[in-house]
Protein backbone atom coordinates (compact mmCIF):
# COMPACT_ATOMS: atom_id res chain seq x y z
CA UNK A 1 0.00 0.00 0.00
CA UNK A 2 2.64 2.50 0.99
CA UNK A 3 4.91 1.94 -2.05
CA UNK A 4 4.33 4.65 -4.13
CA UNK A 5 4.99 7.05 -1.20
CA UNK A 6 8.10 5.39 -0.63
CA UNK A 7 9.46 5.33 -3.73
CA UNK A 8 8.21 8.81 -4.12
CA UNK A 9 11.03 9.41 -2.21
CA UNK A 10 12.18 12.77 0.44
CA UNK A 11 10.88 15.78 -1.85
CA UNK A 12 8.07 13.59 -3.48
CA UNK A 13 4.51 13.39 -2.46
CA UNK A 14 4.93 10.87 0.03
CA UNK A 15 6.80 13.19 2.21
CA UNK A 16 5.35 16.70 1.54
CA UNK A 17 2.26 14.79 2.83
CA UNK A 18 4.75 13.75 6.14
CA UNK A 19 5.71 17.36 6.60
CA UNK A 20 1.96 18.55 6.25
CA UNK A 21 0.60 15.70 9.04
CA UNK A 22 3.87 17.04 10.92
CA UNK A 23 2.76 20.49 11.07
CA UNK A 24 -0.87 19.44 12.01
CA UNK A 25 0.40 17.77 14.84
CA UNK A 26 2.62 20.28 16.12
CA UNK A 27 -0.09 22.54 15.64
CA UNK A 28 -2.57 20.24 17.58
CA UNK A 29 -0.03 20.01 20.50
CA UNK A 30 0.35 24.17 20.41
CA UNK A 31 -3.72 24.13 20.93
CA UNK A 32 -4.03 21.73 23.74
CA UNK A 33 -1.51 23.01 25.58
CA UNK A 34 -2.33 26.71 25.76
CA UNK A 35 -6.55 25.65 25.85
CA UNK A 36 -6.79 22.11 27.36
CA UNK A 37 -9.02 19.42 26.58
CA UNK A 38 -12.50 21.25 26.42
CA UNK A 39 -11.05 24.24 24.53
CA UNK A 40 -9.24 22.38 21.82
CA UNK A 41 -10.76 21.59 18.65
CA UNK A 42 -10.34 20.16 15.21
CA UNK A 43 -11.54 23.98 14.60
CA UNK A 44 -8.96 25.70 16.28
CA UNK A 45 -5.94 23.26 14.97
CA UNK A 46 -7.38 23.88 11.57
CA UNK A 47 -6.97 27.77 12.07
CA UNK A 48 -3.57 27.51 13.34
CA UNK A 49 -2.14 25.49 10.68
CA UNK A 50 -3.85 27.49 8.17
CA UNK A 51 -6.41 24.75 6.23
CA UNK A 52 -9.62 23.88 6.03
CA UNK A 53 -11.59 21.30 8.86
CA UNK A 54 -12.40 19.19 5.58
CA UNK A 55 -8.56 19.68 4.91
CA UNK A 56 -7.42 18.35 8.45
CA UNK A 57 -10.32 15.60 8.14
CA UNK A 58 -8.19 13.80 5.09
CA UNK A 59 -5.20 13.62 7.59
CA UNK A 60 -6.89 12.73 10.70
CA UNK A 61 -10.25 11.17 9.56
CA UNK A 62 -11.21 10.64 13.42
CA UNK A 63 -10.52 13.25 16.15
CA UNK A 64 -9.18 10.21 18.12
CA UNK A 65 -6.61 9.83 15.71
CA UNK A 66 -5.35 12.96 16.29
CA UNK A 67 -5.83 13.52 19.76
CA UNK A 68 -3.55 10.26 20.35
CA UNK A 69 -0.83 11.99 17.49
CA UNK A 70 -0.57 14.34 20.14
CA UNK A 71 0.76 12.24 23.23
CA UNK A 72 2.89 10.39 20.91
CA UNK A 73 4.43 13.80 19.85
CA UNK A 74 4.61 14.88 23.65
CA UNK A 75 6.67 11.94 24.08
CA UNK A 76 8.78 12.94 21.56
CA UNK A 77 9.22 16.18 22.86
CA UNK A 78 9.69 15.12 26.28
CA UNK A 79 12.61 13.04 24.95
CA UNK A 80 14.29 16.37 23.87
CA UNK A 81 14.56 18.08 27.18
CA UNK A 82 17.28 15.11 28.35
CA UNK A 83 20.64 15.18 27.56
CA UNK A 84 21.88 11.66 26.24
CA UNK A 85 24.56 11.79 29.78
CA UNK A 86 21.58 12.49 31.90
CA UNK A 87 21.29 10.24 34.61
CA UNK A 88 18.12 8.04 35.37
CA UNK A 89 16.37 9.91 38.11
CA UNK A 90 17.54 13.09 36.44
CA UNK A 91 15.66 12.15 33.06
CA UNK A 92 12.87 11.37 34.94
CA UNK A 93 12.93 14.77 36.95
CA UNK A 94 13.03 16.52 34.15
CA UNK A 95 10.66 15.17 31.66
CA UNK A 96 7.85 15.83 35.00
CA UNK A 97 9.31 18.96 35.28
CA UNK A 98 9.03 19.75 31.55
CA UNK A 99 5.13 18.63 31.65
CA UNK A 100 4.09 21.64 34.19
CA UNK A 101 4.48 23.46 31.42
CA UNK A 102 1.66 21.50 29.25
CA UNK A 103 -0.65 21.29 31.91
CA UNK A 104 -3.35 21.37 28.60
CA UNK A 105 -1.51 18.23 26.99
CA UNK A 106 -1.34 16.47 30.05
CA UNK A 107 -5.13 17.32 30.58
CA UNK A 108 -5.63 15.49 27.41
CA UNK A 109 -3.30 12.52 28.54
CA UNK A 110 -5.43 11.95 31.63
CA UNK A 111 -8.60 11.85 30.02
CA UNK A 112 -7.44 9.36 27.18
CA UNK A 113 -6.19 7.30 29.34
CA UNK A 114 -8.74 6.48 31.78
CA UNK A 115 -11.06 5.94 28.43
CA UNK A 116 -8.95 3.90 27.09
CA UNK A 117 -9.73 1.44 29.86
CA UNK A 118 -12.90 0.76 28.41
CA UNK A 119 -13.70 -1.69 25.98
CA UNK A 120 -13.04 -1.07 22.37
CA UNK A 121 -11.80 2.69 23.08
CA UNK A 122 -9.45 3.67 20.00
CA UNK A 123 -7.11 5.02 22.49
CA UNK A 124 -6.61 1.71 24.14
CA UNK A 125 -3.77 -0.14 22.01
CA UNK A 126 -1.55 3.05 22.29
CA UNK A 127 -1.70 2.90 25.89
CA UNK A 128 -1.63 -0.74 26.48
CA UNK A 129 1.18 -0.60 24.57
CA UNK A 130 3.17 2.44 26.03
CA UNK A 131 2.68 1.34 29.31
CA UNK A 132 4.40 -2.12 28.53
CA UNK A 133 6.93 -0.26 26.77
CA UNK A 134 7.55 1.78 29.76
CA UNK A 135 7.61 -1.16 32.23
CA UNK A 136 9.94 -3.52 30.14
CA UNK A 137 12.46 -0.08 29.23
CA UNK A 138 12.50 0.89 32.65
CA UNK A 139 13.17 -2.48 34.49
CA UNK A 140 16.01 -2.44 31.71
CA UNK A 141 17.55 0.51 32.78
CA UNK A 142 17.04 -0.44 36.52
CA UNK A 143 18.86 -3.80 35.78
CA UNK A 144 21.44 -1.81 34.05
CA UNK A 145 21.95 0.32 37.23
CA UNK A 146 22.19 -2.80 39.42
CA UNK A 147 24.77 -4.44 37.68
CA UNK A 148 26.77 -1.00 37.25
CA UNK A 149 26.32 -1.53 41.85
CA UNK A 150 24.46 1.83 42.17
CA UNK A 151 20.85 0.17 42.70
CA UNK A 152 20.26 -2.49 45.33
CA UNK A 153 20.09 -6.03 43.52
CA UNK A 154 17.23 -6.81 46.10
CA UNK A 155 15.02 -4.02 44.14
CA UNK A 156 12.42 -5.94 42.45
CA UNK A 157 13.31 -3.83 39.35
CA UNK A 158 10.11 -5.16 37.39
CA UNK A 159 7.67 -3.76 40.22
CA UNK A 160 9.71 -0.86 40.22
CA UNK A 161 9.09 0.22 36.87
CA UNK A 162 5.56 -0.04 37.06
CA UNK A 163 5.31 1.99 40.67
CA UNK A 164 7.14 4.59 38.85
CA UNK A 165 5.01 4.85 36.01
CA UNK A 166 1.95 5.01 38.34
CA UNK A 167 3.10 7.13 40.47
CA UNK A 168 3.93 9.87 38.15
CA UNK A 169 0.60 9.09 36.26
CA UNK A 170 -1.45 9.26 39.68
CA UNK A 171 0.44 12.22 40.69
CA UNK A 172 0.23 14.11 37.43
CA UNK A 173 -4.17 13.77 38.02
CA UNK A 174 -3.40 15.31 41.29
CA UNK A 175 -1.83 18.08 39.83
CA UNK A 176 -4.54 18.85 37.34
CA UNK A 177 -6.92 19.28 39.97
CA UNK A 178 -4.54 20.85 42.95
CA UNK A 179 -1.79 22.37 40.89
CA UNK A 180 -0.59 24.36 44.38
CA UNK A 181 -0.51 21.61 46.58
CA UNK A 182 0.87 18.65 45.15
CA UNK A 183 4.39 18.79 43.95
CA UNK A 184 5.16 16.30 41.58
CA UNK A 185 8.96 16.79 40.98
CA UNK A 186 9.35 16.94 44.84
CA UNK A 187 6.90 13.41 44.87
CA UNK A 188 9.35 11.77 42.27
CA UNK A 189 12.10 12.74 43.77
CA UNK A 190 11.35 11.37 47.27
CA UNK A 191 10.57 8.21 45.55
CA UNK A 192 13.72 8.29 43.74
CA UNK A 193 15.97 9.53 46.42
CA UNK A 194 14.00 6.53 48.79
CA UNK A 195 14.41 3.49 46.15
CA UNK A 196 18.49 4.53 45.41
CA UNK A 197 18.85 4.10 49.02
CA UNK A 198 17.24 1.10 49.90
CA UNK A 199 19.96 -1.42 51.32
CA UNK B 1 -35.10 23.27 51.22
CA UNK B 2 -34.80 20.25 53.40
CA UNK B 3 -37.03 20.79 55.91
CA UNK B 4 -40.12 18.65 55.26
CA UNK B 5 -37.71 15.79 54.44
CA UNK B 6 -36.14 16.00 58.12
CA UNK B 7 -39.29 16.90 59.82
CA UNK B 8 -40.95 13.49 57.77
CA UNK B 9 -38.47 11.56 60.33
CA UNK B 10 -36.61 8.17 59.48
CA UNK B 11 -40.28 6.34 58.35
CA UNK B 12 -42.03 9.08 56.33
CA UNK B 13 -41.66 9.74 52.65
CA UNK B 14 -38.04 11.55 53.44
CA UNK B 15 -36.65 7.98 54.43
CA UNK B 16 -38.23 5.96 51.81
CA UNK B 17 -36.98 8.34 49.09
CA UNK B 18 -33.64 7.96 50.85
CA UNK B 19 -34.06 4.18 50.72
CA UNK B 20 -35.27 3.93 47.37
CA UNK B 21 -32.09 6.32 46.20
CA UNK B 22 -29.86 3.85 48.12
CA UNK B 23 -31.64 0.55 46.16
CA UNK B 24 -30.75 2.48 42.97
CA UNK B 25 -27.42 3.16 44.00
CA UNK B 26 -26.74 -0.51 45.13
CA UNK B 27 -28.16 -1.35 41.77
CA UNK B 28 -25.94 0.84 39.64
CA UNK B 29 -22.92 -0.26 41.46
CA UNK B 30 -23.88 -3.86 40.33
CA UNK B 31 -24.02 -3.38 36.84
CA UNK B 32 -21.11 -1.22 36.53
CA UNK B 33 -19.06 -3.77 38.46
CA UNK B 34 -20.51 -6.48 36.22
CA UNK B 35 -20.69 -4.46 32.76
CA UNK B 36 -18.02 -2.42 33.23
CA UNK B 37 -18.27 1.75 32.09
CA UNK B 38 -19.57 0.89 28.10
CA UNK B 39 -22.05 -1.48 29.12
CA UNK B 40 -23.46 0.10 32.25
CA UNK B 41 -26.64 2.00 30.89
CA UNK B 42 -29.28 3.95 32.56
CA UNK B 43 -31.55 1.27 31.51
CA UNK B 44 -29.87 -1.65 32.92
CA UNK B 45 -30.05 -0.01 36.36
CA UNK B 46 -33.84 0.73 36.12
CA UNK B 47 -34.23 -2.89 34.92
CA UNK B 48 -32.26 -4.08 37.66
CA UNK B 49 -33.96 -2.02 40.15
CA UNK B 50 -37.53 -2.57 39.02
CA UNK B 51 -38.34 1.00 37.96
CA UNK B 52 -38.60 3.03 34.72
CA UNK B 53 -36.27 5.37 33.23
CA UNK B 54 -38.17 8.05 33.81
CA UNK B 55 -38.45 7.08 37.41
CA UNK B 56 -34.88 6.86 38.17
CA UNK B 57 -34.19 10.52 36.29
CA UNK B 58 -36.68 11.57 39.05
CA UNK B 59 -33.74 10.21 41.45
CA UNK B 60 -30.94 11.33 39.51
CA UNK B 61 -31.30 13.83 36.91
CA UNK B 62 -28.29 13.40 34.85
CA UNK B 63 -25.80 10.59 34.55
CA UNK B 64 -22.91 11.94 36.26
CA UNK B 65 -24.85 12.23 39.44
CA UNK B 66 -25.14 8.10 39.39
CA UNK B 67 -21.63 7.35 38.39
CA UNK B 68 -20.59 9.60 41.24
CA UNK B 69 -23.32 7.98 43.97
CA UNK B 70 -21.81 4.91 42.99
CA UNK B 71 -17.65 6.03 43.45
CA UNK B 72 -19.43 6.80 46.87
CA UNK B 73 -20.72 3.90 47.62
CA UNK B 74 -17.37 2.24 46.33
CA UNK B 75 -15.54 4.25 48.81
CA UNK B 76 -18.12 3.41 51.78
CA UNK B 77 -17.92 -0.70 50.71
CA UNK B 78 -13.92 -0.45 50.56
CA UNK B 79 -14.13 0.78 54.27
CA UNK B 80 -16.26 -2.37 55.29
CA UNK B 81 -13.81 -4.41 54.42
CA UNK B 82 -11.33 -3.42 57.23
CA UNK B 83 -11.31 -4.48 60.13
CA UNK B 84 -10.90 -1.23 62.52
CA UNK B 85 -7.86 -3.09 64.38
CA UNK B 86 -6.21 -3.80 61.40
CA UNK B 87 -2.67 -1.68 60.65
CA UNK B 88 -2.26 1.38 58.29
CA UNK B 89 -0.20 -0.96 55.23
CA UNK B 90 -3.21 -3.95 56.18
CA UNK B 91 -6.39 -1.47 55.54
CA UNK B 92 -4.61 -0.40 52.14
CA UNK B 93 -3.90 -3.83 50.85
CA UNK B 94 -6.95 -5.27 51.46
CA UNK B 95 -8.95 -2.41 49.79
CA UNK B 96 -6.59 -2.65 47.11
CA UNK B 97 -7.76 -6.61 47.39
CA UNK B 98 -10.96 -6.14 47.21
CA UNK B 99 -11.11 -3.65 44.08
CA UNK B 100 -10.06 -6.53 42.10
CA UNK B 101 -13.19 -8.06 42.05
CA UNK B 102 -15.28 -5.19 40.86
CA UNK B 103 -12.93 -3.82 37.72
CA UNK B 104 -16.25 -2.55 36.65
CA UNK B 105 -16.05 -0.27 39.14
CA UNK B 106 -12.52 0.60 39.30
CA UNK B 107 -12.93 1.65 35.09
CA UNK B 108 -15.63 4.00 35.87
CA UNK B 109 -13.17 5.41 38.38
CA UNK B 110 -10.86 5.58 36.10
CA UNK B 111 -12.70 7.56 33.07
CA UNK B 112 -14.11 9.83 35.54
CA UNK B 113 -10.79 10.66 37.68
CA UNK B 114 -9.46 11.17 33.87
CA UNK B 115 -12.31 13.85 32.32
CA UNK B 116 -12.92 15.53 35.68
CA UNK B 117 -9.34 17.08 35.23
CA UNK B 118 -11.25 19.04 32.61
CA UNK B 119 -12.42 22.21 32.99
CA UNK B 120 -16.33 22.77 34.21
CA UNK B 121 -16.40 18.67 34.48
CA UNK B 122 -19.75 17.27 37.05
CA UNK B 123 -17.12 15.07 38.59
CA UNK B 124 -14.58 18.05 39.06
CA UNK B 125 -15.60 18.61 42.61
CA UNK B 126 -15.75 15.41 43.92
CA UNK B 127 -12.17 14.07 43.14
CA UNK B 128 -10.62 17.47 44.17
CA UNK B 129 -12.42 16.81 47.19
CA UNK B 130 -11.64 13.14 47.82
CA UNK B 131 -7.79 13.77 46.65
CA UNK B 132 -7.57 16.44 49.55
CA UNK B 133 -9.37 14.49 52.13
CA UNK B 134 -7.09 11.47 51.29
CA UNK B 135 -4.44 13.47 51.23
CA UNK B 136 -5.08 15.18 54.75
CA UNK B 137 -6.31 11.81 56.19
CA UNK B 138 -3.01 9.47 55.30
CA UNK B 139 -0.93 12.62 56.14
CA UNK B 140 -2.38 12.24 59.21
CA UNK B 141 -2.39 8.77 59.98
CA UNK B 142 1.30 8.67 58.97
CA UNK B 143 1.96 11.33 61.42
CA UNK B 144 0.65 9.81 64.56
CA UNK B 145 2.75 6.21 63.29
CA UNK B 146 5.80 8.66 63.28
CA UNK B 147 4.67 9.59 66.79
CA UNK B 148 4.43 5.76 67.85
CA UNK B 149 8.06 5.28 66.74
CA UNK B 150 6.60 2.90 64.20
CA UNK B 151 7.50 5.60 60.99
CA UNK B 152 10.86 7.59 60.69
CA UNK B 153 10.03 10.99 61.45
CA UNK B 154 12.30 12.13 58.43
CA UNK B 155 9.56 10.66 56.12
CA UNK B 156 7.68 13.57 54.60
CA UNK B 157 3.75 12.32 55.60
CA UNK B 158 2.22 15.28 53.24
CA UNK B 159 4.88 13.66 50.10
CA UNK B 160 3.98 10.11 51.23
CA UNK B 161 0.60 10.90 51.16
CA UNK B 162 0.15 11.98 47.94
CA UNK B 163 2.18 9.46 46.30
CA UNK B 164 0.34 6.34 48.03
CA UNK B 165 -3.20 7.94 46.58
CA UNK B 166 -1.19 8.32 43.09
CA UNK B 167 0.25 5.04 42.91
CA UNK B 168 -2.37 3.44 43.51
CA UNK B 169 -4.38 5.01 41.19
CA UNK B 170 -2.02 4.84 38.31
CA UNK B 171 -1.60 0.92 39.23
CA UNK B 172 -5.34 -0.10 38.83
CA UNK B 173 -5.16 1.94 35.65
CA UNK B 174 -2.58 -0.07 34.53
CA UNK B 175 -3.84 -2.75 35.52
CA UNK B 176 -6.98 -2.17 33.57
CA UNK B 177 -5.60 -2.57 30.59
CA UNK B 178 -3.23 -5.72 31.78
CA UNK B 179 -4.63 -7.29 34.62
CA UNK B 180 -2.32 -10.60 34.03
CA UNK B 181 0.63 -8.09 33.95
CA UNK B 182 0.47 -5.68 36.74
CA UNK B 183 -0.29 -6.53 40.13
CA UNK B 184 -1.55 -3.94 42.58
CA UNK B 185 -1.24 -5.20 45.65
CA UNK B 186 2.64 -6.59 45.15
CA UNK B 187 3.23 -3.05 43.94
CA UNK B 188 1.55 -1.23 46.79
CA UNK B 189 2.90 -3.65 49.35
CA UNK B 190 6.59 -2.69 47.99
CA UNK B 191 5.89 0.47 48.77
CA UNK B 192 4.95 0.32 51.87
CA UNK B 193 7.21 -1.92 52.74
CA UNK B 194 10.04 0.48 51.79
CA UNK B 195 8.06 3.44 53.31
CA UNK B 196 8.18 1.69 56.99
CA UNK B 197 11.77 0.77 56.17
CA UNK B 198 13.24 3.97 55.82
CA UNK B 199 15.86 5.07 58.46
Amino acid sequence: MSTSRESAGRRGPGAKSAERRRSIVDAAHAVFAERGYNAGSFQAVADRVGMSQTGLLHYFPAKSDLLLAVLQRRDEVSDTVVEPSAGFAESVLLKARANESIPGVIQLYAVLSGEATTTGHPARAYFTTRFERLRTGTAAELRALQQEGVLSPRVDVAIAAASLAALWDGLQLQWLLAPDEVDVVACLRDYLDALFARP
